[in-house]
């Protein structure tokens, strides 16, 4: 079921309205952006402008899709601390993931990397993903069923007409979670992390995107063992090629009656 | 004019394009991204991902609206060195600015925030750019008309069908200057920087972006000096506010015949 709608994903505010030359004054619900800092042990590792909701789910999802640490259990608390304008997530690791993960930092030699989280050079910022197992196969009917069912799943988007959502859909049963965000990225990785803090298994479904298929999209399902990947956007090339690599099913351009499947398409039907 | 499309920015891919039941192999040109790293003196700064083309106008155009250098003559030199599948770019700077960078680095005592660019706490990636000048003030015809050209004006776009575009505007001339990136943040910051290194005054025209209007985009604007940002897509709450505090005249939902106005209406007429 959706969660209820926080008041804080969305302002009110009042602008003016230009339609073919009449000015009218009106109230819009605009979509909130928040600096969301994540802090591992005390180190402050990133901060992103995102949607001030569902920000355990947030912080979970970006530790696993980031690679941070291999296992759902290897995050040991998550908590966050609401400021006015701002949040910070506390996160704490198991001790050897701390440890890698401030090794990986004093590598850098007093430098820092930005950007693509911790990567240094242009190189640096592919990792390979192992490959996605076998995963689930659908039929198109039960992808358009799904994408048609999206759109009801998307409070704040409705509320406000510009956030991006991500859904996880299970074959048979439709979609189960959905999360929203200002950044396709996030809006990912919160869904990621309620699934792994419902103990989903990343294998028995396939993700449901909004946005487009990029490459970082493609290279966090891929991290999770998800097999399937459907945006309702265009895909990048770079992100078609690690699709194909790591064995992943990506599918773009998804309507209600039609959809391009851009890498492995043996798992529709 | 714009530029000829360099042939790296898409590829060619096969496809299998599913439409209302219809099965068929296709091929399609499809957007290509590459992490590209930002060099300081040898010192990396930055990885993002981008579309492979108008690199030395990305460097200085990201430089200029992060604030790394106060002024267009500080950057002192841009040299793009391309990979097979990534691009480095070093840039030189005045050197205090240089060691500014590095101080600001220092100062975060061994640790690494990215993300928002140096940004370590939440509270640490809010910048307040000085108000912007009086700039120029348009009529909703003229606005109008100058979104009507926009879509010719995008040759790489129109190639694949999903990058993003940021279009400079002198009022009374029409679109100067267009950038396209798979990334908003990238195509504004490519077309300020084609800006800059043709000596252009950034009080004489308008930028037009394809994409929303987040907080960033706000900023990276108002940072340049830049006093009216037309979105055709939405904006967030939280670039609203920012646009009203600097002073930047805000549209977004811009259309060929409607747009909203969210902050300082005065410069449309």
């Amino acid at each position: 079921m959706p969660e209820p709608v926080p008041e804080a994903v969305s302002a009110t505010l009042t602008v003016e309205r230009w339609t073919r030359g009449t000015l009218t004054h009106a109230t819009d619900q605009i979509a909130e952006e928040m600096p969301v800092a994540l802090v591992y042990h005390e180190v402050p590792h990133v901060v992103m402008l995102a949607t001030p909701a569902d920000l355990e789910d947030y912080a979970v999802g970006f530790t696993l899709s980031e690679g941070l640490v291999a296992r759902a259990d290897e995050i040991r608390g998550v908590e966050v601390i609401q400021g006015a304008a701002s949040a910070d997530v506390k996160i704490t690791v198991a001790w050897e993931r701390f440890t890698q993960l401030v090794q990986r930092r004093r590598n850098l030699a007093g430098r820092t990397g930005c950007g693509l989280c911790g990567a240094e050079t242009a190189a640096d910022a592919i990792r390979n993903p192992a490959p996605v197992p076998a995963g689930v196969s659908i039929t198109a009917a039960e992808l358009h069923a799904a994408i048609a069912q999206l759109s009801g799943r998307q409070p704040i988007n409705a509320r406000t007409g510009s956030v991006h959502a991500a859904a996880w859909v299970i074959p048979g049963a439709g979609i189960q979670v959905v999360r929203e965000d200002v950044g396709r990225h996030n809006a990912l990785d919160k869904t990621i992390g309620a699934l792994s803090r419902a103990g989903s298994n990343f294998s028995a479904g396939y993700m449901l995107i909004t946005s487009r298929a990029s490459y970082e999209m493609v290279q966090k399902c891929a991290t999770l063992g998800i097999s399937l990947l459907v945006a309702l956007s265009a895909p990048t090339a770079f992100a078609v090629r690690l699709a194909r690599q790591s064995g992943l099913t990506l599918v773009a351009f998804a309507r209600a009656d039609q959809h391009v499947v851009y890498a492995n398409p043996q798992r529709l039907k």
